[in-house]
């Protein structure tokens, strides 16, 4: 399995467009496991995404689906900046289940 | 729901371990929507766990779980530290089911 912990700075107050937009456009993956958008508590601009898929490979190849396409695009006007990107290597645990 | 996202840091050689620990007591906990345990591939001792609840209320009282209380006294002499502890606020996506 291949996992990313990422955090992404939205431009101030469009956090919540920046979260619609990532949770429509990545909702039928495939080989991924699992997918969370999350807001960040402690900063009104950042969001958390974690990610794990069955391969790297897999998490590659979304990039050219259309839709992924089409919320990258959407959402680049919307993203000031990524704090943070850590890949991992996912052991297990729950919750994990192809799309 | 209610998140969070920490990196552990095993002693050293003691990492596969850790992870089986807590793979095996976390299995079955009321309210958990996701909890994936992963190896940081940039550090031979680390891990990442992230984890979704369907509120902190039910993180908190798995704590109680004795499955989970065996894992944590499982796990505590295996444990050198804890890296980072985010709390997150996750609002949707993939791979987000009750065990």
């Amino acid at each position: 399995m291949y996992g990313l912990i990422g955090r992404i700075r939205a431009i101030a107050g469009q956090r919540a467009a920046l979260a619609d937009v990532l949770l429509e456009g990545t909702a039928a993956m495939p080989g991924c496991l699992s997918y969370v958008i999350a807001e960040d508590p402690a900063d009104d601009d950042a969001l958390w995404i974690t990610e794990v898929w069955d391969s790297a490979a897999s998490h590659q190849g979304s990039l050219a689906l259309p839709a992924v396409k089409d919320a990258i695009a959407r959402g680049r006007p919307l993203i000031a900046g990524f704090d943070s990107r850590s890949e991992t290597r996912p052991l297990g645990g729950h919750g994990l289940h192809l799309a």
